[in-house]
């Protein structure tokens, strides 16, 4: 494994962007991997990444801020900067439905997903079993109406903790708090059993099946203060027909939700996704 | 080209529904060369599609009705029978896109329709070109609000004096009244230029370049009094990206809206489409 | 669940076969839950498949051989009956890469697949992990060019003893012996990466990379005597770009390799599956 | 339509090449509204598409080759330059089927396609009502065994004659010799009906029907002088299943032949493919 930088960019478009950036790192010797940027014509604003070895990089990254500062200021930008050598430390949350747990937990332990898994949080005991076999901690909190405040204080203490970085909402079935969420800006990944913005809220397979839609879909998106309307990360629909039942579309949008949700989770820690304008680019 | 007929049955499920269907065809000699059914669990419906080559079969289809009047009854069957050799009538509506229209037309002119195009009817003259190079009646009517009832009357008449079977809305930027939808229960069909229910109603693309979706979608429905809320016959979805502009969105969802469309049409030309519930059964 | 019996039939296509099995059902009460059938018109062929409750069917399973010979005389019907109350035992043969077993140990596990599976056949000790967390008998037993066909006669006594009905082969990376496979006429799947016919044999995402093809795919197919040829049961494909390394190519094929798989091994035991001229044909 | 310019560049990987070409560009006074590149790892290949406003940059561009040369010069680039101004000459090249043509044409005539289209060749006389409907030139020019060298000869006249930049082969039933395909290197484009490699060669859908796969496909790929064996531009697939006769895959691969083909040549004419190691680097 390489030990690499990532550079993630946003800032008003405008002429001598891109040779600031280039002229930067080959300053600092940078071997460059990948580069890739974004132009929002409407918007009239430029998205970058760029990623570098940092075998031969002249600069120590804790001195990268202070280098950076006069181009990130003279551009406006907006920036942020990833070591590889670094995993981010993700928390999940979940409920009874235990496949995208399985799921995220199969890939974790594969080392597929480049991060800490130091706790699984559950508001029921079901998937505990999932947990202890693949020797994740596991931690219980009953919430209810009345309990919902309370346990979101222990739930915000535990992740603080944990020093979480992200949260993966991996079929959690609790609407999470506007002050819950502030605190996790555009770092809580949450699955939607829809081809959103069809269907948004509770039940979208039963709509589905009521509706006689020909395909179903899954959306991976981060959660903000407004249900099932934060910026979309992925998308993804599976072909049914008069022969599938509720139950089959269950089952058929069950492995929809495993591969949208885990696409998002990895081009998260690979800090492809920037957010604008409540969409998402994702550098691929 | 074989000469066939197709039964199309729906009735409430019940045992001997099969076994009674099987022994009339079989007592009058049918080939059998296709044959589908479903079973709705749920609304214990029971569907059924069959097609038999009318080479051998000793019942002249005039007599079909009173011959098979005893067996309809006995299980309160609605039924339908077509023949191949009786080519349908279509009539095209169409406004300034042409994309839909040229996709049908090239179909039509192919062979790949098996039907009769005696009238294109549009709003516009834009696409008059198209309809002559193909050598296909086109009759202009313009339409605004005002004129709208007594467009209607026009059209109306137009397609009764045509014998118009079924109509087919090729991206008709015109909203139909519920009295003009009723003259074709379930023959008019549509093609929405969204995954519905998503977007449904006007700018779709618009829309969908807006909320950041990772997919765009086309539907193609039979038309109710409810806008886009009809049986859906077929949907399907194209991949899109940060990288694609809305005008991206519009050239690609115009694939998809050729595809979709042509597939509603051929599949509601072949009887294999039936309608209940406000969704559609699609033998294949 | 309900207690159901599926019949799969195939015979030469005649007149008067679907009223006869249709009067059989009939006669002894069957309520007909799903009936499915298909008509090969090249090769005259008659294949169906049809499930009904055995609550009210006044015929004794044990003695239905008896009862429906005559009419399997009649028409010189291949045909097989299978009870939804007996749960297939099935093997599953794996080497190193674990991501078709997990996903199939965590399905199994859930109730998605309607099986047994008492034992897990292993040339490498890698997986042992997993089948010791979902609680399953994992074996060990390594296979050379030397010793495979001594290993192959400990594998089908180990398969003998415990009654296996069908076999998976999640990733194994030997190749089994005409001897081997004659005992499991399509009983055998395997999930071949690549979609077949393209890139059969070895190294398929080396070859696709080096072919820059702009899909990769996975095939779920039975087992036969030439490598790669067998009856295809699933197939699915997903897009890839310039931007895919090899690396890539695999993980994304892994995901297809386990969607595919669990289809195929899902219709097998659904009785979906029927074989013929090298082909299947998959009830839906 | 903004007068824009493209820069395509392939070159060894090297430290400093993305901070030349910005800063030339930049001195230049070049607004960037799309920038693109690839690094191939294995091969230690850069590869890159910018595409700038004419509007305001300072260079003329019949001075560009030689202000850049000193820059192309140092990195070893290969590089093309290409106008949005300038409308490439396209050739179509059709024998009897004629749905890949009915689609480009409608394509062309609707501007989707920015190119001028001054003939179309065919060894039939099938296709000609389809070209005078859209007013294109047509001209037959019969091919067998014995003429097929004096034919190429004729073909490679009017090509010049012409000013041809690039030939499309919209199903072309003949095989072009290795002389002929040397002429136009890269700019041959020709549409396989299978998902290559798989069923290269004659009748792929009778190979596919044959084989009982369960998705057809289509390739988009430039000629070379091994048979289908030319880089991969685009491909795509239908699902198809065994009630899908051969005549009924014919019908699906059509729709995807057109589609595939389609967006191959749009990518073409956007000047977004670069070959390098027989395969493409397809910038979106």
């Amino acid at each position: 494994m390489r030990h690499t930088a990532v550079l993630l960019i946003s800032c008003p478009d405008q002429k001598g962007l891109v040779a600031a950036i280039a002229d930067f790192l080959l300053a600092h010797d940078a071997n460059i991997l990948h580069a890739d940027q974004h132009q929002d014509a409407e918007l009239k604003l430029f998205l970058m990444r760029v990623e570098w070895d940092l075998a031969g990089f002249d600069l120590d990254l804790a001195d990268f801020g202070a280098a950076f500062a006069p181009i990130a200021e003279r551009f406006g930008m907006s920036w942020r900067l990833a070591e590889s050598s670094r995993k981010p430390r993700m928390a999940v949350f979940v409920s009874k439905f235990d496949h995208c747990l399985a799921d995220l937990l199969y890939r974790y332990q594969s080392g597929e997903l480049h991060c800490e898994l130091p706790i699984i949080l559950s508001n029921h005991e079901d998937t505990r079993w999932l947990a202890e076999a693949y020797r994740v901690p596991y931690q219980h909190l009953a919430v209810s109406k009345d309990t919902k405040h309370e346990a979101e204080q222990v739930q915000l203490a535990i992740l603080r903790n944990q020093k979480i970085d992200f949260i993966v909402l991996a079929r959690y079935m609790q609407v999470l708090s506007p002050e819950f969420i502030r605190h996790y800006p555009n770092r809580i990944l949450n699955i939607h059993h829809s081809f959103l913005p069809a269907f948004h809220g509770a039940k979208p397979y039963h709509r589905a099946f009521e509706r006689g839609v020909k395909l179903i879909g899954a959306t991976a998106h981060y959660v903000t203060e407004t249900l099932d309307d934060g910026p979309i990360i992925e998308q993804d629909v599976a072909r049914i027909s008069h022969r599938d039942s509720l139950d089959d579309l269950i089952k058929k949008g069950a492995d929809l939700e495993k591969v949208v949700l885990s696409r998002a989770v990895k081009w998260h820690l690979d800090n492809r996704v920037l957010v604008y304008a409540n969409k998402t680019v994702v550098f691929d």
